[in-house]
């Protein structure tokens, strides 16, 4: 599984960490990572604030193959991820001359004015590339291996659609839902022996769960490697059926094909 | 606002990660704090990983009054969060005498038996001290300043709703949201001045939206001094009156008085 690109996703905003707004980019980015065959290995949050933007965002750049960033990239004074990113790698941040003629012209459309607040999000750390935003034409922008998208979940989700197509991307994860109709304390055991049998190329999640009253647990099976997939899947399922003779476990359900 | 006492979540499991599951503990943490009036100042998730998560809470622990972990504590080989919060602190971990006994009596009552994985909810590091569950029993833990909470949401909130009374709290933020129907871009030269003049006790905070089709934008005053606070809504409302009267804005409502 080592050989995966990694990732890491930093999301920037005061309003996450007072708890007065509810987070909805880290599962989508989660998500779809998942499905490009990329590791998220880490998120963080932090407050409107150069130095924890920059102190989070120079070892994540440096430990993780990609990193993307959500929220602070609109034009009022909270607005100051771009020039923290453009500080953390020591560049200079510029007026990007086509990022201005469009919203220029995008504003002019919309019957606003391109005041000097609206040009701002045409501001981008030197050497950056231009993330498109077909829905209100401010950029994203791609400083080395740092994404930096929009906070408002459909804005940034249009930006990683267009984004992920071009993203280094890895073999993709195979994974199963199986249910057992018993408690995860009579799963542990078995499960944990199957694990260590099993080596670090899959991996088994348990997650325990009430169901209308009684005891249930998920076990979720990963791999890349799809022989050893398959080989996992018909241990578990071996595994479930003996607790089944042993009156342990009431049943075995499959959940899905891939969530 | 710097003198108030500060602290950092640390959500632990691969289920976040890969987006399987969408997690609930970040916003009601985030939200309890707040109340309590404490800083939240930064939330890191990692995966299943002992050393992930050892070089995740060492520098939360120092840089913060309180850490907050949740998941990670139950029966199964993937439950290493109490091994690696130990490890963290260079202490052993050891079987709780009172939480074996409560544990035995409860797992006798739902009619389990109390065999080995069960039993081992009951490891604690030395020197810990209980935080009580319950619902289930199988406590969480405080090490040193670092809260070992369990993942499933509800029985995170009831091991939380213990503990709060006995956390360091501080002054609680006065916040309240003013929304102006107008365009970001137009509120964020005279926002920036005034921002500037009032000066670090006071946060403003500009999140943008559309409303029936027109663009509107909520701003949040926050301030732990009551008359920096009043003084700030007044400003704000002549703000957006002078806006009003220059064409520029097309209302001002107030949302609410404490979100």
């Amino acid at each position: 599984m080592s050989s995966a690109p990694t990732a890491a996703i930093l999301l920037i905003g005061d309003e996450l960490l007072s708890g007065r707004t509810q987070d909805k980019n880290f599962n989508y980015l989660a998500s779809q990572l998942f499905l490009l065959g990329i590791d998220l290995k880490e998120v963080r949050v932090v407050g409107d604030v150069t130095t924890d933007i920059i102190d989070a965002v120079r070892p994540l750049s440096t430990r993780y193959t990609h990193v993307f960033t959500t929220g602070g990239i609109g034009p009022t004074h909270d607005d100051i991820t771009t020039d923290s990113i453009a500080q953390a790698f020591g560049v200079e941040v510029i007026y990007h001359p086509q990022t201005v003629q469009k919203l220029r012209e995008y504003f002019e459309t919309i019957g606003r004015t391109a005041n000097d607040d609206r040009l701002r999000m045409a501001r981008l750390p030197k050497g950056a590339e231009i993330i498109e935003n077909p829905k209100t034409i401010a950029p994203g922008f791609r400083l080395h291996n740092v994404y930096v998208l929009a906070g408002i979940p459909d804005i940034m989700q249009t930006m990683f659609e267009g984004l992920a197509p071009k993203l280094q991307g890895g073999t993709p994860m195979q994974t199963t839902t199986l249910t057992f109709l018993c408690g995860e304390g009579d799963l542990a055991g078995p499960l944990r022996e199957l694990q260590n049998d099993l080596g670090a190329d899959v991996r088994l999640g348990s997650y325990p769960f009430m169901e209308n009253g009684t005891y249930a647990t998920r076990i979720v099976v990963q791999s890349r490697v799809i022989t050893r997939f398959q080989e996992a899947q018909g241990r578990l399922q071996a595994l479930g059926e003996a607790l089944m003779t042993a009156g342990k476990c009431q049943g075995i359900r499959r959940e899905d094909t891939n969530s």
